[in-house]
């Protein structure tokens, strides 16, 4: 019999999922964790402990967090403001003018808070983000206890927070500088696109990134007219472009690829490249489908992002599991395509390895940051459970996530957040909304 | 100031999108039902009320229940059993044989009151339903409280309640017979297939549902080998078979519908057949995208259907329209096609025009059915709320449903039946579930 410290949680009972990619739900006795460290996983070992200490997981399963690779957080104040309109519309009429517009530290505060808070109760443990203002998106993951990869947006016009062109570079040095330095925080650059930053741009911010040893993202070939500007005016695809620009290795991580050759697929494979997946996002901006079957059939690594709210809209990963799955099938004509266990891998230690964190996240193992989510299986939607990993990919909603624990520090309980946070906040956010409706002619409900 | 009677319940406060089809949302003041019948919408009439009979709608959205157009709804018991399959597989190895020993007027039961309870709590208040034992499926309507439209499933080989060939019809008769007379309950008949119904029978099933008043539910092109078989047997395709065998009118429901000539539309809409998509179930069985722009562009009446958890895995309506509205933009290749209004507008007064219950169903109109969901809007995932019916079809969840009332009567309050039922009915079914898992050799979780 140990007797145990105060900072030590247990979780007892319920079923245990160790890693998506490897293993099968085990029935649970005891997992350890102290401080923001797993120490033991699936023990009979007893221990002494005093009340509070322990989570009771009967009905549940716990797993590794979810980790969504691609966020634009602050978007979310934008959620629902322009949908069902063609791509062009949807960017120049209605996002480009309200970013030019609101787009703040306040908002980008505001809006990333109000993210964070659905990715927690979703079953989220981990984000990147991927915006402006981001010394802001990182006090909001902070504030609601979320892990994150902060990546400050880098285009070759000016921003709301980089107003003379060129002047990205200064901006991200001192975004390094002013982000909050946490062991949860990881800062790291975003350069937009191969049409919004040329050949010097990209290999600037690479070389920042790899000596910070950070990740540099980009989206990568999302659409099909990017590949015809990108062809028009360097005569290759958007890869070969990244390529040839000496920035693909790996910390390179590239969003979306839904319009790729074989070449290229084998040119990322060989930089080792990370790929980040947003089916939800690509189907409703009509983008077109990734070959996720073929991506993981090369051996390229690849994680879900949601995208942002304003073209998704929701930041349930639990959708993005079953549409990645649905989505492959469908454009594969083959429903073996990407199992509910090769969903699974990619929202969560698949994920970890696209950011390059699998050494302290996506599974549980003694030794590794306790992220961990218990998600209540006993529902009538999750019944008979014949099989947990098929129920969690093509059954389970995010809203089906009882608690959630980040670096051992329990941030949702029973479905709602351990701190009073959201109440208090919700008034800010509605009233910049209510700023957005005014000024793009839109009325705000239930205000 | 009116004094009124204890059948009265109120609805008060909130929004309310009267019909999905024609009206935006609007502030509500008041909403009156007597007994199982709406009388007056958002009035502001003041009235006496006694405690009980007011429901408080603040933070929440009032709008008609889902129609859920195409279910198997006992196969929830087969939920999860086996994924990722080729379609062969999946049916000849699994649901088959599953089928063969395992259907009965229990199972049945039990099955369909597992779903009857997970549609209930996500919002669906009326259900089609396709099975075999359907006395018993009606029950199971009844008992949770859902309106459903109960067909009793036809095929040329013997089933499990119909054990000789060419004995569907007696069967037939004895259902009509048997099926309890409630003004919630419609029975119909389902003729599987083209490639398992030959002329005759689906045109004496025809013959038996004109007679009864009711419609006549089938597959329809389904799959691309559905085509190809049928195709080689009759040199048409599986539209063209059964308008010259006669059964196409406004009485027949076709589901699926994935593969379908320009003339094959023609045929369907010059008949007024109702159309029924069943987004999620063609995905998952890699079965293709049927064309829901062309279909409601040449004036077809689409209704939205889960299929059965067996092949969803689900039976949650906004996934099915979110999942609906996405498709359709991905395979058109354009972001406007079926906008989330037009998603919206398929699970709910479409899905009723399809089975025939519009006059009764799926808007909110005094002298219809109170058949009402009142949707918690006031929710992290949902908010800003700048546009109501996008956050619905793009952002909501099943679980966001608060509170379900069918014919005037409350069934789901504060999102848990108001029944006990659930947790009475729940070991019964998962008894069940446990001899399933022995001769599959599957395990059961957490029983």
């Amino acid at each position: 019999m140990n007797v145990i410290t105060d900072s030590i949680l247990v979780l007892e009972n319920g079923l245990i999922l160790r890693d998506p990619s490897t293993s099968e739900p085990e029935r649970h006795e005891r997992t350890l964790i102290s401080g923001d460290t797993i120490t033991a996983v699936n023990s009979n070992k007893l221990i002494d402990l005093t009340p509070g200490q322990v989570i009771d997981c009967s009905d549940c399963l716990i797993m590794p967090g979810l980790v969504n690779c691609h966020v634009h957080s602050a978007m979310s104040l934008f959620r629902g403001l322009a949908d069902d309109l063609p791509l062009r519309t949807w960017l120049e009429e209605f996002i480009f003018p309200c970013e030019a517009r609101h787009v703040s530290q306040e908002m980008v505060l505001l809006g990333s808070t109000l993210s964070a808070i659905e990715m927690a109760l979703s079953g989220v443990t981990t984000f990147a983000d991927a915006y402006f203002f981001m010394e802001a998106a990182a006090h909001a993951a902070i504030n609601v206890g979320l892990r994150a990869v902060i990546a400050q947006g880098v285009v070759d016009f000016p921003t709301p927070d980089a107003r003379t062109p060129g002047s990205w570079k200064d901006r991200a040095f001192q975004f390094f500088e002013s982000v909050p330095s946490r062991s949860t925080i990881t800062p790291a650059l975003f350069c937009h696109s191969p049409y919004l930053c040329g050949t010097d741009t990209y290999l600037e911010a690479a070389e920042i990134c790899r000596s910070h040893d950070t990740k540099l993202f980009s989206h990568v070939a999302e659409t099909f007219t990017e590949v015809q500007q990108v062809r028009s005016k360097y005569n290759v695809t958007p890869v070969e472009f990244l390529n040839s620009s000496g920035v693909l290795d790996d910390s390179f991580v590239a969003v979306h690829c839904v319009h790729l050759t074989a070449r290229d697929r084998e040119i990322l494979r060989d930089a080792r490249v990370g790929i980040v997946h947003c089916p939800e996002s690509n189907m409703k901006l009509a983008s077109g489908s990734p070959r996720i079957k073929d991506l993981l059939e090369v051996g390229l690594t690849v994680g879900l992002g949601t995208d942002g709210a304003a073209s998704n809209n929701n930041l349930d990963l639990f959708e993005e599991m079953r549409s990645a799955s649905l989505l492959a099938k469908l454009v594969s004509n083959d429903p073996e395509a990407v199992s509910a266990g090769e969903a699974l891998t990619m929202a969560t230690i698949g994920g970890a390895r696209v950011l390059g964190l699998d050494h302290m996240i996506g599974t549980l193992d003694p030794g590794k940051q306790a992220d961990i989510i218990i998600v209540d299986l006993r529902q009538p939607h999750l019944e008979p459970l014949y099989n947990p990993i098929s129920q969690l990919v093509y059954c389970a909603r995010g809203s089906d996530v009882r608690d959630v624990i980040v670096a051992g520090r329990q941030i949702v309980r029973n479905r709602r957040l351990c701190s009073p946070g959201y109440d208090d906040f919700r008034k800010l956010a509605l009233d910049f909304a209510t700023q957005i409706a005014t000024d793009t002619g839109k009325k705000l409900f239930l205000t």
